[in-house]
């Protein structure tokens, strides 16, 4: 494999490494291993498992479950070894993103194209099918990862997680996005904010897929700090990719994020310095995976997607 | 500590064992150790923990915390083996109810003589606050177990809770409960309804407990087929006490489940064949204590109160 050019240099979009194959092929992977995670059927709740299995299996861009299993590689391990965890990550995400649509939180109606989950099932089916799917993470992670790592490992791992995705993590950053809508954040609370809501999450999935494949204690430092960085500069960009959609779509600034008087990066200190954070972050991500060999080329290449995407 | 009496003899009632005495001093212990397992601030989400920590530390029964402390006590483990756990079983009872109360479940304003979540924090936060205590649930367990038990036998417990508080069980149970409402259920359809409900967190309460207490197969074997006979017999009584409440207050029995079109037991066979079923059931559970020692006595103990409660 070729070295990879430094990340910003000219042409260094055309990267050697092939990320678009390397998505789908570890995109493929995970669709297959997530069709087998909720049963289709059982004679009684199928129901709730058909509701569970509409939103799991609506497609989606598979990013923490891809970074867990490229995090894993990376260090060298197996990619069977952060399957089961890569799993349990799209469970969580996607139970965040039905209970986030719901009536009382987001009240949106359509989701990757299609009614969100409470639109189809109703408001009490959706909130169960939440419920299960964070619950059968936990299961699915806690049984399936025992034949690939230690109980001891494994166990870290589940501890991790579930400290991002609680009320330290995920849980109390959207309780602070919601606290805080309709009034001016600043700066600095808004970072919290998406090191919580979203950030956290990210650096689960990369800790716990490298833990699983066998890091190191250095190693998972320099990982923590890639995913750490990676996050926010998603985060940033997904702001910025927000207003300029508005901008294109109706010609001014009237973007769906600041309409409902969310704070934005774009609106806290305009685009083109929103922007200019953004390849900062990923340049500590890519900085950050400097002793990695070329194992860690899907990392690099996730990186610079994560400034370079359209969408 | 005298030999109990079998249960059922006359005067059972008045036992040498101190139940009372019992609960108060373990029921004390998990509620020192639930005020310690959300923080009280952390600077941003503070409303969140504090929307948690009003339905944790709103007193209840805390039965399934104790019940696990007891299985552990019933097999020589120390108390301080199954706390974590005992405390994880409460957290996600709590969560559970939380999110039952909601306007889009059960829509009750109530609870434990409080105001429910939602009605002081609203819809969403009590949303996020479920969320946060389930997840957080297992956390504590994961970090908490670690110093009394072996990874393994961790691993195990971990991922049994998981599966007796998901899609297979109690989730389960509570779709099918409400898919169920407003049409006549029989018997068997029932029974399999409870028993994912409420049943799976009583038995995974037991069988938690008493593996992290160093329970082997064997006790493992009729600690489960105990914790399943009286968490059906729990819920057998509790729709007794229901119609018997109903009818006392207003003199003819129009009770809340019936009011609502739950199927229940008393509506199905009647009073006095529901009661004695209840009595088989918690015979059957205190049979399968039968080779155990008098450390098994609050099992013994809780069981017999199971049907003589008048709440």
């Amino acid at each position: 494999m070729a070295e990879p050019k430094p990340y910003g240099e000219a042409g260094g979009s055309a990267r050697a490494f092939d990320l678009g194959g390397y998505l789908k092929s570890r995109g493929a992977i995970v669709e297959r291993a997530l069709a087998g995670v909720v049963a289709e059927s059982d004679g009684a709740a199928t129901r709730l498992l058909e509701a569970m299995r509409y939103s799991l299996l609506a497609g989606g861009k598979r990013l923490r479950p891809i970074l867990a299993l490229a995090a894993c590689e990376a260090v060298g391990g197996a990619l069977d070894a952060a399957l089961p965890y890569a799993c349990a990550m799209e469970m969580i995400h996607t139970y965040s993103l039905i209970h986030d649509d719901l009536p009382c939180m987001d009240d949106d109606d359509l989701r990757r194209g299609r009614p969100t989950n409470h639109k189809v099932y109703g408001e009490a089916l959706a909130t169960l099918a939440g419920d299960g799917l964070l619950t059968d993470a936990f299961k699915v992670l806690a049984r399936g990862g025992a034949q690939a790592a230690s109980p001891a490992v494994l166990l870290e791992t589940i501890a991790e997680l579930a400290e991002a995705a609680g009320s330290a993590g995920m849980v109390g950053g959207q309780a602070i996005d919601l606290l805080g809508e309709g009034r001016a954040l600043g700066l600095a609370e808004l970072e919290v904010m998406h090191r919580r809501k979203t950030g956290a999450l990210f650096v689960a999935a990369v800790c716990g897929g490298a833990r699983l494949g066998g890091a190191n204690p250095a190693q998972l430092a320099a990982l923590r700090e890639y995913a750490r960085a990676l996050g926010l500069a998603f985060q940033v960009i997904d702001d910025v990719l927000d207003v300029e959609a508005s901008t294109e779509a109706i010609g001014k600034r009237t973007n769906k994020d600041g309409a409902r008087g969310k704070s934005t990066y774009p609106a806290l200190m305009g685009v083109e310095r929103a922007r200019e954070l953004a390849h900062n972050l990923i340049a500590q991500a890519t900085d950050a995976l400097r002793e990695f060999d070329n194992r860690a080329e899907p990392l690099r290449a996730l990186a610079a997607y994560a400034v370079e995407r359209k969408l």
